[in-house]
């Protein structure tokens, strides 16, 4: 649901119950609170901003923000308009049969970022990674502590082993989506993730 | 040698007897061509430049642009000052022991790419092509004919599968040097040659 909400524009609020609408003036304060938030981000980095400093930004109550988004990482997520939630989708995903982890990430990564305005937000934060030394560093941050961080946790791998396997992800977008190699950026999602699962699958466990 | 003169900044002649400055002028022709060969690049991408256009773009004649670099090709990797030729450097690789092929290429890559000064100008070109919408139907175009095309005939690989290692040694470069994830970021060429070694070993020939 928080997936199809952001998908949507970022524009309702998330969490089970909640409708968008039904508090007149919330949809603003979550958007004001986003804003202030990519300002906090851009600023700070990822590692250093906080929920505290990102409602202080937004002059509303840090239970606020806490409330809409859960955590300082939610609310990364959210203001970046990332097409999902690392936190939600990378335990479900090591947490399926062993032997297709690197098939099932793969499958799952293409078939998030399948639509244009899903893939847009992620894309520009990746192209603004390549050419921006403040925002690499955020980014950077984000990855180690987000993703990184649970798939060395969660997979007990180590973190060049993990590193590597986000390169070989990352250059598979870049190449699918900004690049455009053909046959690479038109194959279908499980035809590339039959290719490209195995090496990750050697990564993560070895085999 | 033509590696050398080009991570010195591009201002010698290449091929082989040739030194610079021999002939009093030479430099700044060459110098000429390839700023010609720039801007035609720029704007017909790589597949529609040719010698011609670009000797035109100079005011020279293209025997001239034959005699300094070869082939449209050299042109390219001497406009750009790549760090290597991959007329040169594929073959060779590719030409060694079979089974060390995937860490041949990886090691190669980063001992290449190992000074900044060598390997900004690729950096640059990355960036670009990930930001740019013309510049990136010019990488592309050249990546496919000067690197994927050579691969693709000399190890008998399908197109996807090539794509596939050059998406993993693409994303290895973006996190090695411009997101500058740690460890991989400051690891031995060599460690990280035996970890992403394998994968590239795989796509290539399926072991």
């Amino acid at each position: 649901m928080s997936t199809k909400a952001q998908a949507e524009g970022g524009q309702r609020r998330r969490g089970p119950g909640r409708r968008p609408g039904r508090r007149p003036g919330a949809a603003d304060t979550r958007g004001e609170i986003l804003a202030a938030a990519r300002k906090v981000f851009a600023a700070k980095g990822f590692d250093k901003a906080t929920v505290r400093g990102i409602a202080r930004e937004a002059g509303v109550d840090p239970a606020l923000v806490h409330h809409y988004f859960d955590s300082k990482e939610g609310v990364f997520v959210a203001a970046m308009q990332l097409p999902a939630d690392p936190g939600e989708v990378i335990p479900r995903i090591l947490d399926g049969p062993r032997e297709q982890t690197g098939f099932r990430l793969v499958r799952e990564l293409l078939t998030i970022t399948a639509s244009p305005q899903a893939r847009e937000p992620m894309m520009a934060l990746m192209r603004t990674a390549m050419t921006n030394e403040q925002a690499v560093g955020m980014v950077r941050e984000f990855l180690m502590q987000a993703i990184l961080g649970r798939v060395i946790t969660l997979a007990g791998v180590s973190p060049l082993r993990a590193e590597a396997a986000f390169a070989q992800l990352f250059g598979m977008m870049a190449m699918r989506y900004i690049v455009k190699l053909e046959p690479l950026a038109t194959v279908e999602i499980d035809e590339l993730a039959e290719v490209i699962g195995p090496a990750v699958q050697r990564y993560l466990f070895d085999d």
